[in-house]
C-alpha cells in the first residue's frame, strides 16, 4: 500500500502535515475564534427562503462575477468603516483564505516574497508556501506590537512583493494604528513596487477604526476581511477584499471562473440584510472580552491588548508549562488554543456561561500553581 | 488612475484576459453545457430543509474533512461507476476546478510540467499555468481522437509530471477508452513518476463506462468529476475525486483549511439524495444529443461522436467562416460556443424546444451557405 509520500508530490511537502486546529469534543470549545451566537431564527428562515430561490435556477452557473453580492458588501462596508466603496472596490471569494490565495498568485508566486510579522495569522505563510511565494518571517515587539523601525529595516533588506499586516493581529489580538500601517506601506513601496495586505478579519471586535479608509490614493493596499467572525457565519466560506479597482481587475486573472456558488452568494445577501442584528452580537462579545481582559489580570496572568472576539493569556514558563496548562484546562472540560507562542495561550470570547467555565478553570489552574 | 497592469502583478499575467464564457442575453443559450433542467420542486425543498438545518450552526466552521459527503459520493459512485470507493477514495471541493487547482498545487508547480491533448478543456492549462505548472499541448489527431502512439511520445519527450485525459473531452464530445488511458498511464509512469488525472465530467452522458475501475492497483491514477452537469448543479459548484487514498491525503497538504462550507455540503447531500431523478433527467438529455447528432448530419453537417451533453459541429471553412457561423445563429437568437477549435462550433443540449430553435437555425444557416 502506497502512502502519501511515495506519491510524487512535490519536495517541499513531503513530510509536512495539513493546517487545521485540533478538534476535541469537550464542552466548552474557545479554541477556533468561532461567534458563540447560532444566527438568530429570522435569519436562518430567510436563508432557507434566498436559498430555495436559487436551487430554483442551480443547473446554470452563477453570477461569475457576483454583481450583487458585492454591492451589498460594499454598502455595508461604506456604512460601517467610514469610507466610501462601490462594488468595483469590492471582491469576494471562498473564505478569506481564498481571498489571500488569490491575491498570492496574482501578486507573489515563484521567484516573489512575502513578508509577515509573527507570531501572526499562520495561512498568511502557509499560502504564500502553496503558492510557491517565498516566506520571510518579520520581527514583533516583546509585546507583540509592530516596531516600525526593524519592520521597515527588514521590508528594506528583502524587498518583499507582498507585506502583510493582521489588524487585529492573530493570535495575540492587538489592532494596529493607521501610522503604523503607512510607514510600512512607504516603506514597502520604497523598497519595490509591491502589495501591502491589511487582514481585518477581527476588525468588527476593535477599539480602533477600520484600517479601510487608507485605500485612497493607494492602489497597492488591500484589506482584507471574512463573514466568519463579526457574522457569525464560519460554516459560510465568504471572505471579501476592499481595495482599488485595479487590484480587483488584477485578481481576476487568477480566480477560477464562477468560483462563488449561487447559494453562498444567496446565503451571503441573506445574513447582509441582518446585520444590525448580528452586530449588535459583536457588541456582546467585545463586553464579553473585555471581561475575560479583566478577570484574567484580576487572576494573575498577563493579557495582551486585545481588539478581538479573543485573548492571549499567559505567561507559562516556556514550552513544556504552555501545553500543561492548555492540557490542564482541557482536563476541565475547556478548549483553548495552543498558537505555538512560548508562554502564551488564546482563548476565544464564548458566551457568558462558556466565559465563566473558562475563568473557573483559569482560577483552578492558578491556584494548583500556587499564584 | 492607475490600471490593472500598472499593479505589480506577475509578468506572466500582465495583458492577459480572465477566462469565461460571454454571457449574452438570448433566448436560446446553448454555451455554457449546463442542464437545462432546473431541478425538481422535491429537492429544492429539501435543499432549503437541509440549509435551514446547516444555517442553525452556520457560526461554526464545517466539517473539515466533509465526511458525511464524501461517504454520500463514494456510494454514489460505487452504484453507477461498477467499482467499489469508499470515503477515504474521495475528496470534494468547490468545482471540479479547485480539486484540479489542488491537485497541480500537490503534484504539479514551479518547476513541473503538465501536459494535456489539445483541444481540450482550456483550464487545464489555464489552471497548470495558474499555479506555475509548465504547460505541454500535446497531440489530438485529425478526429479528434488521441493516438495513442504520437500521445505516448509526446509524454515520453516532455516527461510531464501530471497528465490531463478529458473523457468525454471537451469541447469535441468523445469518450476515451481503457485500452488509451492505460496506455498513456504506462507511458508517463516509464518517463517518471506522474499522475494521471482523468477528467470525467460529462461522463455520465457517455455511450462508454466510466474509467473509475481503473483507480484499482494504480495509485498515480485520478478520476475527477463534478456535480455541474449530470446533477444540474451548475450552480452549486461541487467537483469531487476518486483516487487511492493516499491521493486525498496528499491533496489536504494544499487545501485551504475549510475550503468548503457548510451550505455547499448540505446542498449536494440533497441532491445525492435524488440521484435516481436527476438520472432520469441525464437519460433525456442523452435522446436529445442524439437527436441533434442525427439532425445535424442529416443537415449535411460532420459532426464529432459525442458522448457528452454537447456536440461539436461544423465543418466550417477557417476562422472566418466560423465566426461568422456563430454570430448568425447568434442573430437568430441561439448562443453555441466558438472554443476556437478553427471549423468547429459546439452546441450544449437544451430541453426539445431549445433544440428544435437550435436545429431551425442551423438549417437556416446551411440553406444560406448553399448545400
Amino acid at each position: 500500500m502506497p502512502v502519501r509520500d511515495e506519491l510524487p508530490v512535490r519536495d517541499e511537502l513531503r513530510g509536512k502535515s495539513p493546517y487545521g486546529a485540533p478538534q476535541l469534543d469537550v464542552p466548552v470549545q474557545l479554541n477556533t475564534n468561532e461567534n458563540p451566537y447560532p444566527l438568530p431564527e429570522p435569519l436562518v428562515e430567510r436563508i432557507a427562503e434566498r436559498v430555495r430561490e436559487a436551487a430554483r435556477g442551480l443547473n446554470r452557473y452563477p453570477d461569475r462575477d457576483a454583481v450583487e453580492l458585492r454591492t451589498e458588501l460594499a454598502r455595508y462596508l461604506t456604512r460601517t468603516a467610514g469610507h466610501e466603496v462601490g462594488r468595483a472596490n469590492v471582491w469576494a471569494a471562498n473564505g478569506s483564505n481564498e481571498v489571500l490565495q488569490q491575491l498570492l498568485q496574482t501578486f507573489g508566486g515563484p521567484g516573489r516574497l512575502a513578508i509577515g510579522f509573527e507570531p501572526s495569522y499562520s495561512m498568511h505563510g502557509l499560502i504564500s508556501r502553496s503558492t510557491g511565494t517565498g516566506w520571510i518571517s518579520g520581527p514583533r515587539s516583546a509585546d507583540f506590537t509592530i516596531d516600525v523601525a526593524s519592520a521597515s529595516a527588514a521590508i528594506a533588506r528583502h524587498r518583499p512583493d507582498v507585506v502583510f499586516i493582521t489588524s487585529p493581529n492573530n493570535p495575540t489580538g492587538t489592532a494596529v494604528d493607521a501610522e503604523t500601517v503607512l510607514a510600512l506601506y512607504e516603506a514597502a513601496q520604497a523598497a519595490k513596487p509591491s502589495m501591502v495586505v491589511v487582514d481585518e478579519a477581527y476588525v468588527e471586535f476593535s477599539h480602533r477604526p477600520s484600517l479601510l479608509p487608507l485605500i485612497e490614493g493607494r492602489p497597492n493596499l488591500v484589506i482584507s476581511r471574512t463573514m466568519s467572525k463579526a457574522f457569525g457565519a464560519a460554516g459560510l466560506r465568504l471572505g471579501y477584499l476592499a481595495a482599488h479597482p485595479a487590484v480587483v481587475d488584477a485578481v481576476q486573472l487568477v480566480r477560477l471562473p464562477y468560483h462563488l456558488s449561487a447559494v453562498t452568494q444567496a446565503v451571503a445577501l441573506a445574513a447582509l440584510e441582518h446585520t444590525d442584528t448580528l452586530l449588535k452580537y459583536v457588541e456582546q462579545l467585545k463586553r464579553e472580552r473585555d471581561r475575560l481582559v479583566a478577570e484574567l489580570r484580576a487572576t494573575g496572568y498577563e493579557v495582551t491588548e486585545s481588539d478581538a472576539n479573543f485573548v492571549q493569556f499567559g505567561r507559562f514558563d516556556g514550552e513544556g508549562a504552555t501545553h500543561a496548562a492548555w492540557r490542564r484546562l482541557l482536563d476541565q472540560g475547556v478548549l483553548v488554543r495552543d498558537n505555538g507562542v512560548p508562554g502564551w495561550l488564546r482563548v476565544t470570547a464564548g458566551t457568558p456561561e462558556e466565559n465563566d467555565a473558562f475563568l473557573d478553570a483559569v482560577r483552578a489552574l492558578k491556584k494548583e500553581q500556587g499564584s
